[in-house]
């Protein structure tokens, strides 16, 4: 859509890769020491230190993750980031530099790249990230962004998948099915305005759950929160493929049980009015939803008093024994089995 | 053509995401004690060092970068980590880690993905690089590869850029123009067959022409090279867009000017003879053909000793005043003024 309103349109190639790379990352400025050598040499150079480095990386596709006509390509870009800074999160690091690769087709003018880093910057400034390097190039179809996300933590700080323990209570931070139902808004509003164009849509009712899905934020004030509660998780992990696919791969990689409740998963009000009105059941939309970009993580239950009752979390289950299984524990009291349904990108197209 | 002549086929759908990541990943082993987790975790934990970390990132795109007409998968693989490692050894550091994105069109079976990492596996092996993270997901149309390595070295070893000083000799290891020319033949192969399919092509006289532009082999010896020497060179970067490419920027970052002899830039008997063949001027190839991943560095001329005669290198010429301009010396002993006509990616198409 951006491209039939800008009134400007300034072809890539009259720019060339080196002239396009040094126009987009021109505004950028270093916020961290550790950024020694940024853009502009074969490599980026980082301090010496004495953290460990965490390193993630994240591809976002045209058509399989992201659809142009209602994802702005500010909000994309802001996206791309947020998403590899959640997985630094979910190792309870601090993310410091990015890489940001875009392969983009001729028929995006030079103005709608710039909207793409804009939001990039946006996130960088915000989250004081340092873009230390990537790749520009044309692809024969559509966009897409390759992002890596480097962080770092000292070695005694930083929790992996594998460290949930039998009786730890399972916390969750924010809230879950936003994001899916805020895609589920903007699919119907774009299939509404294919038929009449004129249609002016009211998203009043669905702000939260838009916002969830175009402009997400990373956890980065969790680690914090979790220090000054003086609460060391055993295991953690980001949400991004639903609650169910995340508490599996904490399970199956500490080689435990889960038991969780159906009546503590924290839905936002928006979220259960839209499940009602898509006649979607809102525990699956939290289940197999994803895009949250919340954080999952298990704690010793002798830390239940630090975390119950902080209005950053919810407690909504507790780890057993590897042999009970994957459970849910309905409304109703019944034990259902979990399945993971989370997003599979390969079954897109 | 793999898919067309492979006799099993299994879709990639019917792996999920996880189950692809595991089932290409498995066979891979750790190489460095610097990686602390490999694939499995929200994101890849590195051992704390008193080196700097290097970070560099490439992506490549069928259709843009590579042709699977011609080009087989396994070396595709091979080829987009040695494009990396060559800006880690070009900051003259040691390469240790890479994450590698793929997208891929439903038309790629999984034995085709297997190609692909069977050779990234094989660059692994062979230069001792942990694999570390990626992502895997569906394309609309093609393959493309996002890779991303990370490297070290001390402080005081880093090569950047910016650092040629008048006076300092001009080195290129290996020889120029064989990557260039290896595509030309195959380009020329990929028209024979479209016009006969049963031609048998003869490339005896080419084999170290297609090896080239096939299997590049990044410059890791040339560090360890130079330490023996006792050489530390004053900036230093690889060659993937051609000399002439590049020596601008080592020039325009260093703010110096630079003489070139076209008699001394190392040509291969191979490159020499396609030449004629193809009636190219063996000097534009060297200094416009690209993808040749040797490295370009200036050192002190009080190591001319220490550099002469070594079968690794060739002075090719010097770093002059910025004011006098960069130029290079004909075998006429004339002096052109040096164009900037490297390979640029966002021209195709």
């Amino acid at each position: 859509m951006i491209e039939d309103k800008n009134p400007q349109r300034t072809s890539l190639s009259e720019l060339g890769e080196f002239g396009l790379i040094n126009h987009l990352t021109k505004h950028f400025s270093l916020n961290n020491s550790s950024t020694i050598k940024g853009v502009g040499d074969d490599a980026a150079v980082l301090a010496a230190t004495d953290k460990q480095t965490l390193v993630t990386t994240d591809l976002l596709i045209e058509g399989v993750h992201f659809d142009l006509s209602y994802m702005p390509l500010k909000h994309l870009g802001y996206k791309a980031v947020m998403v590899n800074l959640s997985d630094v999160y979910a190792m309870n690091g601090t993310a410091e530099q990015i890489t940001v690769s875009i392969a983009i087709s001729n028929r995006f003018p030079l103005e709608a790249i710039e909207e793409l880093y804009a939001g990039i910057k946006l996130a960088c400034d915000t989250y004081k990230i340092d873009l230390i390097g990537g790749d520009t190039t044309s692809s024969t179809k559509g966009m897409l962004i390759s992002v890596t996300a480097i962080g770092s933590a000292k070695e005694e700080d930083v929790v992996y998948r594998i460290g949930a323990q039998e009786t730890d209570l399972i916390v969750v931070s924010g809230d879950l099915g936003a994001a899916y139902l805020g895609l589920q808004v903007l699919e119907r509003e774009k299939q509404v305005f294919q038929v009449d164009p004129n249609n002016q849509p009211d998203l009043d009712a669905y702000t939260y759950l838009i916002e969830r899905q175009l402009k997400p934020e990373a956890r980065k004030d969790v680690k914090g929160i979790l220090e000054e509660l003086e609460v060391q998780p055993t295991s953690m992990i980001d949400i991004s493929d639903g609650l169910s696919s995340e508490i599996m791969h904490i399970c199956s990689q500490s080689k435990v049980g889960c038991k969780l409740y159906e009546d503590k998963i924290p839905l936002d009000p928006q979220v259960i009015s839209a499940c009602e009105e898509f006649n979607i059941d809102s525990t699956m939309v939290a289940l197999s939803g994803g895009e949250d970009y919340e954080l999952l993580f298990t704690v010793p239950i002798a830390d239940f008093d630090k975390i119950k009752g902080n209005p950053n979390f919810s407690i909504i289950g507790h780890i057993t024994a590897e042999d009970q299984g994957l459970n849910l524990v309905t409304r109703a009291n019944q034990e259902i089995a979990l399945k993971a349904q989370g997003w599979n990108a390969l079954k897109q197209e």
